[in-house]
């Protein structure tokens, strides 16, 4: 799904929803059974039950790669159930140099059927265009993300004071096919977006943090908006929509907090700025 | 293996050579035939003929999860031929947060049965501190990296001109669970070897880029030494080991290749400093 595509389909379906898929074998509802077929039912009927509200999903790769061989077919699965109206997002959080970085694009891109993988930035251009080299995906580098280590070293200053997120979007900006990438920013602290969205007002955002991380919609949609990138965000939802029910109901419950979060962003969309 | 298990290890081998496995199935000599029971049979071949010669073996996981789900269990039979005597580490650089990197550490250290692995230091340490959890396993730590692309952030200064790979080291000696750190630094430019060592004196340094990559083992050995640790240094030597010779005598060539690196390491340990 190239740029324009994805704003287009944003905008048909007022929506710029993404749902994690991190299915955690302990809360997988009962009457599914156990093991990777319970997995994959479980992602399928997630998948079902809102993907026309939504317009990625974003599996990540640790809890599949924790299942063993069995967890790389769920992932390939999963990856395959998710409608062509949607971006395939691999949260892998690569970052590996030159051929070893074009294997783990490889396997993101060719064996995973992913539209697009995460990427570590730590290592630098050739850790990172690798994955650019693959003309019709996308590749999102992390800068500033939302967890509380994310001060540890996202943060370090340059000598003119500009910290190490702030660096990542400025450089990878030269890397060969830099047009291909998105930033993931987390939603916990709306004015690092605003900051981000300055130095990127071209580049679509990968936001987690909405929901059981606590992040706001609202806030987020202030600080980060890019009137014409469709607002140019991906909000994620994982645990608050994969879990909202852990009964019979499961996805019924996940498609209402689906529904609820698709209303909200259909607000934001027909909000002028 | 623990630190006085593996300090003792490098001295009865009088090795500090850890080999790098990154089977390339372009690259695997034509007798053995292709596809995974090929890379499998490649590695033990290799495996085989050095395990005397080396004190670890280093898989690049990335290799192995491009060949799909047939990757996963060549790379878990590759680690079941390590023998017990040699460091089992999976090079996989992941990087992600809380019980995310909890998987990540229950697929490298249970499935995969890896001694260790490696780990970006981009996301801080929520990142780090669930693999540290594993008491009897080592976190082997992204510091100062050999490539181009190190330049772009790796060496972004702080406010006091400090580079990032130096508050790496710093921040991360804090981690609860430091003890069970070492740290990758790069062959090829040794004076940042003497640098990091001076940080961290009591740590083993991954030390990949001798061979290919153009690192110097004496150089190295000058820079990186850590008498107590009996070097404290583990030298990664990959395609030029393992692809020593294309031919049907490729497990001899390693072979020799190996013993000739190691006989310049007993040289290293012998020499008084």
């Amino acid at each position: 799904m190239d740029r324009q595509l994805l704003i287009e389909t944003i905008r048909a379906k007022q929506s710029f929803l993404c749902v994690g898929l991190d299915p955690d074998p302990a809360r997988i509802p009962a009457h599914l059974g156990t093991g990777p077929e319970a997995v994959l039912a479980f992602n399928r009927a997630i998948i079902e039950a809102t993907s026309d509200l939504a317009v990625a999903y974003k599996p990540n790769v640790a809890f599949y790669e924790a299942m063993g061989a069995d967890g790389w077919n769920v992932l390939a699965e999963t990856m395959a159930a998710i409608p062509a109206d949607c971006l395939r997002i691999a949260d892998a959080k690569r970052g590996d140099i030159g051929n070893t970085a074009t294997r783990y694009a490889q396997a993101a891109f060719e064996a995973w059927g992913a539209d697009a993988v995460t990427v570590a930035p730590y290592m630098g251009r050739d850790s990172v265009e690798p994955f650019l080299a693959f003309e019709d995906k996308w590749t999102i580098l992390l800068a500033a993300t939302s967890n509380p280590g994310a001060e540890d070293f996202e943060f370090h200053g340059g000598q003119d004071g500009s910290p190490l997120w702030r660096k990542v979007l400025e450089v990878s900006q030269q890397y060969k096919g830099a047009e291909r990438l998105m930033y993931v920013v987390g939603a916990t602290r709306p004015e690092w977006l605003a900051e981000v969205r300055a130095v990127v007002p071209e580049r679509f955002l990968l936001v987690p943090g909405v929901g059981a991380q606590g992040g706001s919609l609202e806030a987020v949609c202030k600080a980060g908006w890019a009137e014409s990138l469709a607002g140019g965000l991906l909000v994620n939802v994982g645990r608050s929509l994969m879990y909202a029910s852990a009964g019979e109901d499961f996805a019924e419950a996940a498609r209402t907090e689906a529904w609820q979060l698709q209303k909200a962003m259909a607000l934001e969309l027909s909000t002028s700025r």
